[in-house]
């Protein structure tokens, strides 16, 4: 499902990142850095909570906007039953919608508001979401075995909060454009491998999003998923080709590769992920990157894998989703 | 956030229910009863998912429409990373969108479709959520101590699947309004007493209401929340009236109440919950009521209880929300 805007623009946006963050090479872009994984919390969820209510605050801000002024506040993140985003939620007493699309939550909320804002409804919204790398770690992957190594394939939950204020009131930056994507599952099951779950689902509505828009590739100065990951992004390339007989590989990027340096941050292994890794990348190197004028017209991929412990204890594969927003600078 | 709506209609309802339901006073309305919670499925986790897909698959039927005609499909559960909801999507391909406010997810759901077919954004959805009781007692409960008595606040997890199908075609109910409410908190924090925790934010989410509509309680012929049970719907009379001098005793039903013969289905305790139990008691017994011209006006109010057993177990209170539909009966 393909929606055109005429009237949404991206105001400001916020970032708050963790230790690993703060030494990658994005570091320079970010509002606040954490060098410690706590966030000054007592436990993994409450850190997180605490990412996210600053890079609210934050946004509100820099946009100079009291939180009663704002219409929604939409968000949803990787923890059970979304926590981090329902506290946040509560701090700042703005309605809210919660959402989950794994690490497409952020885009989902941005095309929810997007629509809403063309359509005139609301005005003013604030997307958000967050990921903590342990409080992730300890709800997915506990108990994990002393000593067992890490398979190349793996990526690494990025710690932080982002959030965007979005309006009906004009910057250089637009929002276009963006399609709902469908769930797709081609039988991968491999928990530590989501980046080639994931690939089919962001092939499928990269597609759709260019045949509703009868747009070819090159219209774009750049394609950036997220976050797929070393081998889910050759993936995303090979599938592209196969299927479609589409070349990507010159105009895409992967928000799980941009966060971190591989070659000296080994422990991130293929790559970042959890919803907040696209978010910061987004937020930080995409937008500045179109206001510098390096690219003029962004195809935002968000790709989620919507797996559940307990669903992959029982041997199910892992069905994944891809949403699109496509930005365009105005000038 | 309260939105006024011109040209969207309920059309089809679709409603499947498990063993209790089967055996409660709304049996005769339902369209597929299961007389054991397993729902020929190896687990509580697939039983639910069935559960929905059976309802979706129902609802498309009775709607004369074929998968590939329906825009959007949105979506919600209790199970964690609402897989329910994103298992159902993968089925009918359906571009999905995946929402979390716990029992309010199906008003959620709801007033996000609302807002897109009365912009022109889409003109079909569907709508869907599901429970089931052994499924949420496993993830929200486990492990439950043998013999360990019930206390009588407790609500007990409906199980079935609901859907809705809802477009710009005019039928004889209409979706007339909708109010998005924020998170609130009072300081609850009894896991076995969410009625306690969701009145305060069925509360609010009423007063901005009427608020927003310049409408009295009286404009309305009932009130039906979901799920606050005996208890809570008790909270929720004396806070109203505390609060905002406001009499909604002679208005107000509760889904929790509804749906089972509480004097003889003594296992429910204080009533049903779960998101499923809110949608069945609507889809049967609020639109039946509304087609016999029981009810002309009716507001629905979803409450869920936002709480994650991590945050339970980490002393903190539980953050509640309730979000609102206005439904109108045409002619």
């Amino acid at each position: 499902m393909t929606f055109k805007y005429k009237n949404v623009y991206i105001n400001e946006v916020s970032t708050v990142v963790g230790p690993y963050e703060s030494k990658g090479p994005l570091k320079d872009y970010f509002d606040m850095l954490f060098d410690k994984l706590t966030i000054s919390e007592k436990t993994w969820e409450k850190a997180e909570i605490m990412l996210l209510k600053y890079s609210v605050s934050i946004v509100l801000e820099k946009a100079a906007e009291s939180k009663e002024n704002i219409d929604l506040f939409i968000s949803g993140d990787l923890l059970n039953q979304i926590v981090s985003s329902s506290n946040a939620a509560l701090s700042f007493g703005i309605p809210f919608l919660g959402v989950y699309s794994a690490c497409a939550s952020y885009v989902e909320a941005m095309i929810i508001a997007s629509n809403m804002i063309n359509a005139g409804q609301i005005k003013k919204a604030i997307c958000g979401t967050s990921s903590h790398n342990l409080a992730a770690e300890k709800q997915f992957r506990y108990p994990t075995e002393y000593g067992a190594p890490l398979v190349k394939t793996t990526t690494f939950t990025a710690t932080g909060g982002a959030s965007i204020f979005i309006s009906n009131e004009p910057s250089n930056i637009k929002i276009e454009s963006s399609t709902i994507g469908r769930v797709i599952d081609k039988g991968q099951k491999d928990s530590a491998y989501t980046g080639a779950a994931m690939a089919p689902a962001a092939a499928d509505t990269i597609y759709k999003h260019l045949k509703d828009t009868k747009r070819s590739i090159d219209y774009y100065d750049l394609i950036i998923t997220g976050d797929l990951g070393l081998y889910g992004k050759e993936i995303l390339i090979d599938y592209m080709k196969e299927e479609y007989n589409i070349d990507i590989s010159k105009k895409l990027k992967d928000c799980g590769i941009v966060l971190y340096d591989l070659a000296k941050q080994k422990e991130v292994m293929a790559g970042g992920s959890g919803p907040v890794c696209s978010a910061l990348v987004f937020n930080s190197y995409v937008l500045e990157k179109m206001k510098d004028k390096t690219f003029k017209k962004v195809l935002f991929v968000g790709t989620g894998a919507l797996y559940s412990t307990t669903m992959v204890y029982q041997r199910c594969s892992i069905p994944s989703i891809a949403h699109i927003i496509s930005l365009e600078l105005v000038k």
